[in-house]
């Protein structure tokens, strides 16, 4: 039975939302509904004004003098606490860095090195193509094998053995939004002596998670989807504080040295997480980044989490109602599925180009995903009540039967 | 014989300059002479506008559609190609993206598969140290070795042999400001069938240079110093187009994969610079770079090269005439001297704070080195004049000596 039968029932939930105030502090164009914040986050009002000071005050003004006035050099650790509570992370174990891609090469070396003797990483075949591709800059010529586990886990059992060192992988598939559960996953690894590396880019900000509880060894997640950083904001890294003595990885650049300013000729790996870091940061995207985050100041994750089990919920139970043509991929129990729903057609990409014209925003993946994301922060029942009419006319009518729609455009 | 034996003389200089007008494209404070656009170069006029529109209406209104329509998901090779004839370089061979230190691991790595069984790497002792810590990283565990040569490329004759798969050097000594004969080097390196890779931070927009006529194999720069792209913004690539069939580097993220979006579960290299690219890049930050290096679309940087060894040679030679109590350590001769003047006092830190306070901004560099950058776009030769009085006075009264100035900072 789904949670509301009417738009009117929709509109009840969003008056009786305890995150209801949220929307107003982003930035929503008007007449949008904007069912992409799971690939880009919208921009939240304060943005505009701590980048402008960043830039007139901070950069124009102060100059050299903000690497320590303003606390540029210490960004990467500030922006890390920021994401610590949303990930179950205590002090001094996340860092604001680089890009997803470059911090999983970083984090997959450091646990290779704890695992001396292991040449295999399990990761999964359905991952985000990145993350097997930064595995083959890994593996190089060297002596390591990957084994690749099915989808949602399927395997994981039969694949862990003495030899594996490093099991990486996605909490959320990327197309089916599929949820593992983390904390039996980190426990199998574990007991197989291997080390865990999560991928979290899916999941932060919009899943509660206790990577300390979990044992969980690294992660790394982006900021740009949920945490709303703005496009190509820099990603995260989480050390478990058990590691920090010991967390070698080959990208050992300055900002990740002990002691940067003595200048020394000899590489000797910074305490703790910050040994993650490696060149100088682009300190303007992670100003937009800091206004972001703050958001989160306030945000209570469970909340969060009720809401996008609830949102997602209705979104499934309306589209098997009123739109039959639509295959439901996502997995219907809310415990096991994220924050976004994937639905199947072979002809997936002209429908969401004409949901597109209609100014509800999802994204396709290859070859028949039609992806939504519903972010709960700024994303009502009304609205998700409103995107499966206009699919539904959508599918009704057959608009999607356009030469317009069916353009693939270069990048989606 | 100096060319300003006054004040009046400086400012005739000015007048005549043929780059005077665009000091007026940057933000400068009050009061300030900013000897220190060799570190942090100033902020264009142009950004704040650039960077709004990027936030309100590229991200904030028009979302996830700007990475086609805003052009983002371009950028690194946009950026690359108004970065390229400052270098030298035809079209297709610069891509901005990553931070300096990523940069050198990519592109050194990339030399090293250039060169089977070959497994040294020479480098200078007195480079910046992120190169040789980045070394550090590439050679890991692996039978690499790495030689390091003196300052300015001392001893590279006797140091190459067979056996050298990649020379890294810097052109600039980043203390002395000491500039190599890169088309000397290159040919001594190509000569002895190694790759070169030069790291251009300390030159990229203040010294004319001819990577394509030179033969370099691949170079890296940052942006933020005399490019003027802000704090952090991202560093540059270039790759030659003879090596383009065969890059290949360990950080093999989705922005480099042949067909981003296909999905594909193998990895395969984009042709050309490409292939350099690894993860999703900080758009905020590169829109305020793309405004920075508008400024040098109308400059012809023969006429910067010419106005750095006038504004230097005055530096020096006012220094001498007025400050005997301070060495100089950069060389006389402007031809090797790149645009930046170190001079050396034991008590080198206290007079650069002295300096600060009298808004004349320098930084130092340990052991005993007071570095001073001139940047041609906005240093004036009356700046240089009013600098080394305020030096004068400074070494004539003692003023440096001063437990205030004398307490050092964490960043400098």
């Amino acid at each position: 039975m789904t949670i509301a039968a009417s738009r009117r029932d929709a509109e009840i939930l969003d008056q009786n939302d305890p995150l209801a105030s949220f929307r107003d502090l982003f930035h929503l164009p008007d007449g949008i509904i904007y069912l992409d914040g799971n690939s880009l986050g919208p921009m939240a009002k304060s943005v505009p004004g701590l980048v402008e000071d960043a830039l007139e005050r901070q950069w124009a003004t102060d100059l050299i003098t903000s690497w320590n006035t303003a606390g540029w050099w210490e960004l990467p650790l500030t922006l890390g606490e920021k994401i610590a509570p949303l990930i179950g992370a205590g002090t001094g174990q996340t860092v604001v860095t680089d890009s997803t891609s470059i911090n999983l090469y970083k984090t997959v070396q450091a646990a290779l090195e704890l695992s001396p003797g292991r040449k295999v990483i399990i990761s999964e075949s359905d991952s985000f193509p990145t993350d097997l591709y930064i595995l083959e800059g890994v593996m190089g010529e060297t002596g390591l094998s990957r084994r690749l586990i099915g989808e949602d886990g399927a395997g994981l059992d039969q694949h862990l053995s003495d030899d594996v060192a490093v099991v990486l992988l996605s909490n959320v598939n990327y197309r089916s939004g599929a949820l593992m559960d983390m904390a039996e996953v980190a426990r199998k690894v574990h007991d197989a002596g291997a080390i865990m590396v999560w991928d979290l880019c899916h999941s932060a900000g919009v899943i509660p998670m206790e990577l300390d509880a979990w044992n969980v060894d690294f992660a790394v997640g982006c900021t740009y989807k949920y945490l709303n950083g703005g496009p190509g904001a820099p990603a995260f890294i989480y050390a478990a504080k058990r590691h920090h003595d010991a967390i070698r990885q080959p990208l050992s650049g300055w900002w990740g040295h002990g002691a940067p300013f003595e200048f020394e000729t000899r590489f000797r790996p910074a305490s703790g997480v910050r040994a993650f870091l490696c060149g100088t940061q682009p300190i303007i995207s992670m100003t937009a980044l800091s206004a972001a985050l703050d958001v989160y100041g306030e945000v209570d994750i469970g909340e969060v989490r009720k809401k996008s089990m609830a949102l997602t919920g209705l979104f499934i139970d309306l589209v098997e109602k009123f739109c039959p043509q639509l295959g439901v991929v996502s997995p219907r129990d809310a415990n096991s599925r994220a924050s976004q729903v994937a639905l199947s057609h072979e002809h997936g990409y002209a429908i969401v180009q004409a949901l597109i014209a209609r100014g509800v925003i999802g994204d396709f993946r290859a070859p028949d995903i039609l992806r939504f994301g519903f972010a709960p922060l700024f994303i009502r029942y009304a609205d998700v009540w409103d995107a499966v009419g206009h699919l539904r006319e959508i599918m009704d009518t057959g608009a999607w039967d356009n030469a317009e729609f069916k353009q693939r455009a270069a990048v989606t």
